[in-house]
């Protein structure tokens, strides 16, 4: 303990309540909650074997940082020994030279491995595959397998999975469980052991959102990349876990109107989060402006008028309203492979009725309430309240529709002209909707409302 | 085939469709895509064993519908087959009287196991959970457990998790991977070959969303759901997979501001469909009223200056989008467990200056809109058009302010009185914001405005 700092020395309760926990994911927890420097003084004291276990964990807080603050000796040490997946992902983000430094000081075995992860677009299949995984040829026995399981269980990130492989071509040719092989005769050839189907496998540049699909859907532990039918590695479930983690976290922060933030919400510097919030708001505010434009177009009525202002709000929020909605149930269901792009009709063919069924719901409230009022003496609406009720009224259903169709329809836009679906947010939507609904309600007030009050 | 009825026979080719595929995921889907009579017929003649794999399957939909119209003999074979948190869903939800008669015929030992799924509130762990998991005695040696794995794989819904359990109290005592066993030397004792670190457990009662927190956390494969020391089952990283895309899309669903459906989009019933959407839509229509009362209130500054009603949509969304990226914010950070309750404090003492910040960005670009027409002379907005300017400005500031205060406090609000978080839609916190958002642009307006136009 005599190694540490004076700045650290001091800290040995820190120490010590980070060291005390039993499992890695609780060390990591800790390790996060202490400041960077008291972390990396921390790493590059514990043994070896377990400051692997610890930069392991996708979990820990600024690793490429703290891989960058130890010697150059140690780090290159750790990303040996991690798995290659992890170890590709501390060096894509970390800053130069020490990048270049710690893969030109590589095996060029393990520097090859990583950089053709690396050369591989981040939420890529590629990108998340370890190279690491049991691969046997297909004139093995049982037994041998086993053996050979044993001898590289420990650097293999699963031994669940095993592949057989063609040694010449690199072709996959089967893929099983473990389990299989436990429970199959020890002169068995492994080739008979595994079922004749076709292994699921998936290309190296699939998006993980559907490497996530094929896994869920077919009850995998890891699944294999494969090109050119070679086998290039293979993902594994928990990486797929936390991604998607990821990736929901992506969803909810860009239905909410803004750029998913990369960091948690209390790590997340001032600016940059100013930086991802402040765009779309900006963006939105400036389409949004066109709302005053159609206001100004209908000032004349307006001042005619003034009643039609009071329910400007309640009727531009109801279109906004049922337009999230359906945005959201349209992004999730493309995003889970129930609809496809082909399918806008069908959903458009449904969204209308629902839409006009809604508005009506809503038009029919919304009068009464008018007529409420205008009955109990809360408001007096003018001689031709019931003309306006039925302007309200009217809008609404129109609105309503207009905004399920219109929130139903963007995402199947953005997916057409090559964004991501989930980029329609809630806010997007609901101004899409605002400014066509305000022309909604003057036309019908218009036609409605001429030679009374207009 | 001769054993088909008159209407599925002419569908031969539907069958044969449906069963060319390798993989019984690909089964499941051809099977979904069948209309219901000719799936249940279909399950009825597959080879028995082959059934109960697609009834192991949570994709494959309406399965309580087609275990009721299979013949009860049939079915209480399939059920007796099929893993057991699997069986139960399906019992769930399985109406009466099939439900009754099944769990009546069943023997007393499933009854008894499938019972005790069923008596846990659905998304706990303990609904979750499989009785069907690898437990052995601690005095056991490597090779006994070996050669007993062997014995029971074909029953267990998984054998890479083994758990070391009291045979007398039930305790849970160790936990292990299957992988550890393989390179383990057969003569040791499985105690010894278990590390001594506590294994991670769950109580029955913990929400699905913690359950994959921890397997997450600790990559996990399955984790033993364990009351009073006592195991119970195990919940493994499959259906955790599963449950967690569910939860995500009601999530997503929720923000959108409805009730999140639990049938794919295309198959929900177009009455249910409307039923989730119009309840929420009504009870935000019934709030975004007082908007209304709102605008009447302040009828009289309306009729005098009409210029400020030109503003309202634009002001009030900007509150409304602000809201919505601080709630999508929050709640997702209260997911992921990055912030507790107690955070609140901090997360409104960040949210004070970032609205501050966005609001001013809001405020400056809305001011030179104004500034910029009345110059071009694109509109004339009055001899105090720079004293609207400064209003609608100041208005800006105000209620975005107010919007990323409000929206940020909501989903902590929401979890202090009981509810999920994620209830805090999009629509929901923008129809609070408008209200006051309201009250704040003519309170503004009246303190800048009046001795002027007002």
């Amino acid at each position: 303990m005599n190694k540490f700092s004076p700045t650290v020395r001091g800290d040995a309760i820190a120490i010590a309540r980070v060291l005390a926990n039993d499992h890695v994911a609780d060390i990591v927890e800790a390790l996060n909650n202490e400041p960077r420097e008291l972390a990396a003084e921390l790493l590059s004291q514990v043994p070896f074997e377990r400051a692997v276990e610890i930069f392991d964990q996708p979990e820990l807080d600024d690793a490429p940082e703290l891989i960058a603050s130890l010697s150059r000796d140690l780090a290159g040490r750790l990303l040996a020994e991690m798995s290659a997946d992890r170890a590709a992902d501390v060096l894509r983000e970390l800053s130069e030279p020490a990048r270049s430094e710690l893969l030109h000081a590589m095996a060029p075995a393990l520097r090859h491995s990583l950089l053709s992860i690396l050369g591989y677009p981040e939420g890529s299949a590629g990108s998340l595959m370890t190279t690491e995984y049991v691969s046997v040829p297909p004139d093995w026995t049982v037994a041998r397998t086993l053996d050979y399981i044993r001898q590289v269980e420990r650097t293999r990130e699963t031994v669940y999975a095993i592949y057989v492989v063609d040694p010449d071509t690199h072709h996959l040719l089967r893929a099983f469980g473990l389990r299989k092989l436990i429970i199959s005769q020890p002169d068995e050839r492994i080739v008979s052991i595994a079922s004749d189907t076709t292994p699921v496998t998936v290309p190296p540049l699939m998006d993980v959102e559907q490497v996530a699909h094929l896994i869920r859907k077919y009850d995998l532990l890891a699944v294999p990349v494969v090109d050119d039918d070679k086998i290039l590695g293979i993902v594994t479930v928990d990486d797929v876990l936390d991604t998607m983690i990821e990736e929901n976290t992506e969803d909810v922060h860009r239905f909410g109107g803004m750029e998913a933030l990369d960091e948690p919400y209390m790590k997340m510097g001032f600016l940059s989060m100013i930086g991802k919030r402040g765009g779309w708001l900006c963006a939105l505010f400036l389409s949004e402006m066109l709302t005053a434009s159609v206001m100004q177009h209908y000032e004349v009525e307006l001042e005619k008028a003034i009643v039609l202002t009071l329910f400007i709000p309640l009727i531009m929020s109801s279109g906004g309203n049922s337009g999230s909605q359906a945005t959201s149930l349209v992004i999730r269901a493309l995003a889970l492979r129930e609809l496809s792009l082909a399918d806008w009709w069908r959903v458009a063919l449904r969204e209308l009725p629902s839409g006009v069924v809604l508005g009506t719901m809503l038009g029919l409230v919304g009068m009464a309430r008018i007529v409420l009022w205008q009955y109990l003496g809360l408001y007096d609406y003018g001689p031709y309240w019931h003309l306006i009720a039925l302007t309200v009224g009217l809008a609404l259903v129109g609105i309503v529709t207009f905004g399920s169709l219109t929130g139903s329809m963007l995402p199947f836009i953005l997916k057409r002209i090559g964004f991501d679906p989930a980029s329609a947010s809630a806010p997007f939507v609901a101004t899409l909707v605002d400014v066509t609904g305000l022309a909604i309600y003057f036309t019908v007030a218009a036609l409605i409302l001429t030679g009374t009050i207009l």
